[in-house]
């Protein structure tokens, strides 16, 4: 089924998007009903054909890279785009950490009695067929199909153009692991087509066969996303995070504590990009950090305030305070205490990630508590902000919205319930 | 704030809806935070409230019920909007009952630990501000302002226009009882206009100020909704619920039960529109289970070979199968065993709630576990489909997608989470 757009000429993008939403309905029903034995045997045989189709899989990337250079496409794109032995290695092991994971389908999440004998269960099933629209990054194509199969979902996988041979090679190679399992090859499809008119028709929902969109990749596709999609979406736009180093903040821990979530990865969401210093111990705290942060190579955009601790920093600009920079810059400014804190990230951030570096656990819980943030971390680095370190194997995504899935979207939020009803005759009066 | 469209001539409805969902977003925030003792206080406030108002909020009714007369609408319609005494003391009650309902706010709803040490919790918070829009029962004005308060969310009101002056009472005594307890009144808001653009303004969401949408009322309403929304929405469009009648069914049980979930009430989306009865007991349960809803008043329209047996009832055509009759009729089909009742209802029915009748447990855990609707029972009634008879304290609508809410949606339904992340300095490595 993967084939390139010269084989579709004489049929409409419509037709083709229309047939693989009915395919990936009828494969999530019978996906639905698969026992676990069945879901991990398969995600087992794919880690196992990725393996051996290695060799196929990196002709196919050596094709799209020739083509990506061609075109003059950045490092930092080319990086993403390319496999090799090592990445191959661990696409698989990644299949093999996810049917690891405990099944999330059938799952009780709660039950309880009734006055008239009524048994209730709240139990959990599986979506139905997840969409999922990413950049030329071939690994996501096996990260996002085993964590579908696992929560019972079938995956429509509409990858990035410029990894267009490469997403082919690695479903090829998880079809032939779900046949191997006797489950259906169309659990997992990828979009056999180049063209954009694809992405318009998956967000248009497929005539009611797809029921969630998770794109991931940069700021102008998750907004385009955004924007156009007739289905829930499950995204965040940005990762406006922040540290608050409060006045009972460890210093040592404070300076660990910034310097790795502004510069471990500066590139990713979870990564920092303000710095709120709490002004009772701005005297003692603030200078050490921001040495620490400059040493490490980090652009400093501060406040008038903190400029008068740190002259040769770059004056920050209104637009700074809700800026992701994903780049080693970050924005510096003093707030008062916890509160202050709270107010600054409620005004400018991004519903994300913050952490807190206090010894006091009054003013972490008033952190944790009242902000309004997917992930709030108290005495962590924002860069935990990842489905892989919350332990869930994986993620499909990070959700900053707050209908169904928030946070890293891992199997356990790949699933809705269905309540089951026991009764013994009962009938209402 | 409750004002009739006459004294909104000089600002457009766009105006005071987007002052609206300001002021909502502005109360949300501090019930979001509010504690489980001021919320209950406030319901208690509220109950109170409403009883001493009972005359006032009696006149508002009378006065909408004259020009209901006088507009000549039907029966059904003039006795949903009806308030009587009894009516009031039992809205007053149903305050009362949400206040003693368990917070689901800052519930722990999953807590791991991490190798590193992290300790990882997933707390319930409130999803934001929730619009209901709603037809002319002045009772779902109490109702969903309660199970909204309950779960930490602010609530805007669009009741149908006929009881304008009735829902504008009952909101009054609402946002007395919440300034009593301390509360922002604007937790509860009642939309200040009959114009229906106002309801066009909440499906686009007023400026992100809605969160989720929840149109109760007739399909017309919720079609509506459902189409014009670009805000997630919980709701139904149409309850066609089963009832399957297995051959190993205990006859008695199988005729109380389908004759109730049938005729208890014909108009509630619980209700059952279609029976299928296995083949394989066709000859000893249909026509006593056709002869008991025949007494009862139903209109029975068979399938030919239900004819054979019942030679009276009226054919049934293709659309028979796919009808929401809300009324005294019923559709009956044979089909083979279980799995021709779960062919069939996948086929035609609306994912709602279906029940079996088998004293066969293995027949009736294939039904709860293959079948794909909110709601399924086991010897039970349809009929139960309420978030009442489930014990939620009542619902604020019945959902049938599968996106955060399914089923009788109550106060833990009305809850999103976040992730509280305690460390003791770690960094990423």
């Amino acid at each position: 089924m993967v084939a390139d757009t010269d084989t579709l000429r004489d049929v409409s993008v419509e037709t083709v998007m229309d047939d693989l939403g009915r395919r990936a309905r009828v494969a999530a029903r019978a996906l639905a009903l698969a026992p676990t034995a069945a879901k991990n045997a398969a995600l087992a045989a794919m880690a196992d054909e990725i393996r051996a189709a290695a060799p196929a899989i990196l002709a196919a990337n050596a094709a799209d890279l020739a083509d990506a250079r061609a075109k003059g496409l950045i490092a930092s794109f080319i990086d993403r785009l390319t496999l090799t032995g090592p990445r191959i290695a661990a696409m698989a092991e990644g299949l093999t950490a996810v049917a690891a994971l405990p099944d999330p389908v059938g799952r009780v999440l709660a039950a309880w009695d009734r006055p008239n004998g009524l048994k209730i269960e709240r139990v959990a099933t599986p979506i139905g067929v997840i969409g999922i629209v990413y950049e030329s990054r071939p690994n996501v194509t096996a990260d996002a199909g085993a964590l579908c199969l696992k929560s019972g979902n079938a995956a429509l996988l509409r990858g990035g153009s410029d990894g267009f041979r490469s997403s082919g090679a690695i479903v090829a190679a998880l079809r032939r692991g779900l046949a191997t399992a006797g489950l259906p090859e169309d659990a997992i499809q990828l979009v056999p087509t180049r063209d954009r008119a694809a992405v318009g028709a998956m967000l248009a929902g497929l005539s009611g066969n797809i029921d969630v969109i998770v794109p991931r990749g940069g700021k102008s596709l998750v907004a385009r996303v955004q924007q156009d999609a007739r289905v829930p979406v499950f995204s965040h736009l940005e990762g406006i995070c922040h540290v608050y180093v409060d006045a009972a903040a460890d210093l040592a821990m404070a300076v660990r504590i910034v310097v790795n979530a502004k510069m471990r990865r500066t590139g990713i969401c979870g990564a920092a990009e303000t710095l709120l210093v709490d002004r009772a111990c701005a005297a003692t705290h603030l200078v050490p950090i921001v040495d620490a942060l400059k040493a490490a190579g980090c652009e400093i955009r501060a406040s008038a305030e903190v400029r008068k601790l740190v002259p040769d920093a770059v004056p920050a600009t209104a637009a700074d305070w809700s800026t992701e920079y994903l780049d080693a810059i970050i924005s510096v400014a003093l707030v008062d205490g916890v509160g202050g804190a709270i107010r600054h990230i409620e005004t400018h951030g991004s519903h994300h990630t913050e952490a807190i570096v206090t010894e006091d656990p009054a003013a972490a819980e008033r952190f944790l508590n009242e902000i309004d943030s997917a992930i709030l971390l108290w005495n962590a680095s924002t860069q935990f902000a990842d489905g892989g370190e919350f332990g869930m194997g994986g993620e499909i995504g990070i959700a900053t919205g707050k209908m169904h899935a928030r946070g890293p979207v891992g199997v356990d939020q790949l699933v809705s319930f269905k309540y089951q009803v026991r009764g013994t005759g009962q009938t209402r009066p």
